[in-house]
């Protein structure tokens, strides 16, 4: 890289906007959307949609519940005329959906754009032209009063096509090219003449449409472009202000956002920012924002991963693992200390509770994914993440010593290994370290337990070890102590029992018991053991069996 | 999704600065970087580094120019532990760089740090302790007092270490987890309670690190909080400001920035967003958005390439194709419009100059790219795109009509295969399209002209024929309108040449040239031939049969 960028490389122009207001404002409702996926993001696939793949897309929008979609570039190539001839012929575009499609300020593409949408329900005419000084000066070799021209020019055309076609309710869009560095007030001046020309008002809808086809600058800069040109704009009331901002910097998202808290009344990008080199805005990521805030975005994703499925198919571009909201990682958690505090977190929520879940803005279910994927375990998770996934997926409430016990083996495991744990593997160690394995040490097979007249209860019991079985009999409190009493002198080993858990698993009354118990030995180690079954007095002696064997 | 999130969800709670200045600011240098890859990155894989990867990835970090590197939870997991020692041990870290550590505000988890930074030249402490009311509440159920004593004790344990190991050069680092949503007054004064402390000076250097560990509001906010801290905090002329942003809601970039601008003087994060969910703040998006507007960001990523495969190779995670400044399509443009802008910003681009490129932000390769990756053809494409192709790879400058007469064969060609076309798809289609095969249908052999008396020159040829060969004689002006009349009769074709151009290939002497010719038929059609030959004559004569045959 040069040592020296300042060379080669300009600051972007500065507006003065020192009494800005944006920066007060929060976003209170969800803006009008439109998906530009069929167009600008298929113009930036190295192999575009062909029409089933953009069929396919059409109809996820629509589930999505998109009311403006830019669907095609029509006068521009054969497949998207005809995709757009295809929706209209088929019928394919409900009533509450109007269809966009874009055209360069030439009078012979204009014509064959008003071509293809004959005998559209609604549709909106997008023209653009280039507004910036670069694009003047490099592209097209203009002054400021041709560029004025050739848009006051095909407006007037537009609007005689329109006013020709009066089957069709038409709005019209008009894109200055590229807003963010046009002069503000060249910008300004450019879209009062199309205005003036296409005189908006409620039957006469109109879109002022506010591109950062390339993003220069930081967020805050396109948010003061955009709330100068509302100030400004003489028939504010009048039109709608659109944004299209793109992610070069990797901040499209931040410039909606701001752009929205200064004035912008509709947003256009793609689903997971796809688009032109580092894509458009993504609309994925700023209808979850909303939401995730308590506005609803007017955008429904509760089944996600057929959003991204459907997207990957169709762009043949992945989503990337981490993407907000949407990606597989996007909520997962590997760190100890995260998936302490989430399991906290969901122990203590109750249903119907606002949702305040650390590390989770969002609740999992409500995009359609289930928790085991919140909570993954390598070696750098602690006790809570392997708990939590023990309770969810087998039940299991273990007691806290236990999850500190067995997080010891897990960063063992994991430590030599250097890979993630499944959660069957995981399982299968829990299992192997606590005895819940089809022949442990000591099998409980049948027992008899009498009390004594001093109190003392008797246990005599059948045990299943090694190759045979064995009679074990001992007494005590209770059927645990009388069992404990017995083993340790079977064994000649002293221990005590040190902790003594006990859940049942699962709600009905027929539902088995789990016990966990811990055995404190002379010689001050300790060793868990854990007992399934359906006699609570069963499971609590076969766990202490696995504790001491 | 639920229609009503705001049953579920509830806005961020707003911080009061109306006199904010930060809108006002811009970036005008670097800030400190710290890289927390190793840490808080490798924290969030399926399966964490193990330590020949994380020493390819130190290696990295330390040839992009990082000075400051997070590498290690020495307390959390013996992997992390011996990875300081190894650094340490072998002797691997310049001295003009600082490694840093994370502990948690245990006074055995603070021992075991120490112990596995023994013998550091000079070393960062990071202490974290949860301060956001959630976490108070849910996690660790602790006053505010407790919290704040939690984290005064453990700053006094690590001052007094850090005393007792003077060899080391000791930075401390205190992070209140998590910034963002604790309550503004409460992060200022557990912050001023911990500084107390450490007495921060010259001699000991402190970071306050403010992190954004879920992102939960726009990053005006955020720029907000960071400026209110900054303004009221009595030691900020002692203390760097640090702050750590991630990615929940896809503005983790503007979020740094906007921090930056709010008075922050350091970004914590990771190469291309790696860290648990989405990932923290991208510093290779943060350091190109700098240098793209000639600001020298002290990171060098000038080849690109390679330092997305090493991270991806390390992490064993995507670099995504649209991932800003760095993903394999973050130069292409697909699009005719954007195409053609590009051509001509080429073409208008003098050495030296300050770069100006339509739709390109920066040079790609000023981050090791070749301009071949920029264009690529597709349905979408428009002439330009293919026209510059042929140029860059074949020295070809196609005539503007010749241009857009090839851009329809493209066209056609994309449109039927729905695919992209390669660059050698495109030159084969170009060669068979205007005759450069290996046998056209007329191939000159050899020639000879005269001129005549009457100004007319005469031109005999041999033309290799089908099977066999033919003379060839004409009269005209020049050897070419020789070569057509003789054509014409011959054929009983009456044509005339409306376009001719002609270049050379190559600087040298002794380079080839290339014609052009356009050949206008009596029913209004025309069609192009092209010659290349190291005689000028030949190849022009070539052309023309390459046109009519």
């Amino acid at each position: 890289m040069l040592n020296t960028p300042a060379d080669k490389y300009q600051p972007y122009p500065a507006i003065s906007l020192p009494d800005r207001r944006w920066p007060e404002q929060r976003i209170t409702h969800a803006p009008r959307w439109l998906s530009t996926d069929l167009r600008d993001g298929n113009q930036a696939l190295a192999e575009p949609m062909d029409s089933a793949r953009k069929l396919q897309f059409w109809d996820l929008l629509l589930s999505c519940g998109f009311k403006e979609i830019e669907v095609a570039f029509p006068s521009a190539s054969q497949t998207d005329f005809n995709f757009v001839r295809q929706l209209i012929d088929e019928n394919r575009i409900p009533d509450d959906v109007t269809i966009q499609v874009l055209t360069q300020a030439r009078e012979d593409l204009i014509l064959r754009t008003f071509e293809s949408l004959k005998g559209a329900r609604q549709a909106t005419v997008h023209l653009y032209n280039a507004t910036a000084p670069l694009f003047r000066r490099l592209v097209f070799g203009m002054e400021k009063a041709q560029i004025v021209e050739l848009a006051t020019r095909s407006t007037s055309l537009i609007r005689k096509l329109c006013e020709e076609n009066p089957e069709t309710r038409w709005q019209y869009e008009y894109s200055p090219e590229t807003f963010c560095f046009t002069e503000p007030e060249f910008a300004l001046e450019i879209c009062e003449a199309v205005a003036e020309i296409w005189q908006p008002c409620a039957e006469r809808p109109m879109v002022i449409n506010l591109p950062a086809t390339v993003e220069v600058s930081t967020p805050n800069v396109y948010a003061d472009q955009i709330e100068y040109f509302c100030r400004h704009f003489s028939r504010r009331g009048d039109v709608c202000i659109s944004v299209h901002p793109h992610n070069d910097r990797g901040t499209g998202v931040a410039s909606a956002e701001l752009a929205v808290m200064a004035g912008a009344d509709r947003v256009e990008g793609c689903l997971f920012g796809n688009g032109e080199r580092t894509g458009n805005v993504c609309l994925v990521t700023l209808a979850m924002n909303l939401y995730s805030q308590g506005i609803n975005p007017n955008l429904d994703f509760s089944d996600m991963n057929r959003v991204v499925e459907v997207v990957e198919s169709c762009n043949q571009l992945p989503v990337h693992p981490r993407h907000p909201w949407a990606g597989r990682l996007a909520y997962t958690a590997f760190s100890g200390s995260h998936q302490d505090a989430i399991k906290k977190g969901f122990d203590a929520r109750k249903p119907g509770e606002r949702w305040e879940m650390p590390y989770l803005p969002v609740d999992p279910q409500d995009i359609g994914c289930t928790y085991e994927a919140v909570i993954r375990v390598n070696s750098q998770s602690g006790k809570s993440g392997s708990a939590w996934l023990i309770e969810q997926n087998h039940g299991l409430k273990l007691p806290r010593a236990l999850q500190q016990d067995f997080s010891q083996h897990v960063q063992q495991e994991t430590d030599n290994h250097g890979k993630e744990m499944t959660q069957n593997a995981l399982w299968q160690l829990f299992r192997s370290r606590y005895g819940l394995v089809a022949t442990p040490r000591f099998a409980l097979q049948t027992y008899r337990s009498e009390s004594q007249q001093d109190g003392q209860l008797r246990l005599t019991a059948t045990v299943a070890t090694g190759g045979g079985t064995r009679q074990l009999e001992g007494q005590g409190n209770g059927q645990l102590s009388a069992a404990a009493n017995g083993l340790s002198r079977w064994l000649n080993t002293p221990f005590v029992i040190k902790d003594y858990h006990e859940h049942s698993l699962g709600e009905r009354s027929d539902s088995r018991s789990v016990a966990y118990i811990r055995c404190l030995f002379q010689d001050g180690s300790s060793r868990w053991g854990v007992g399934i079954d359906s006699d609570v007095a069963r499971a609590s002696i076969q766990a202490l069996f696995n504790a001491v064997g």
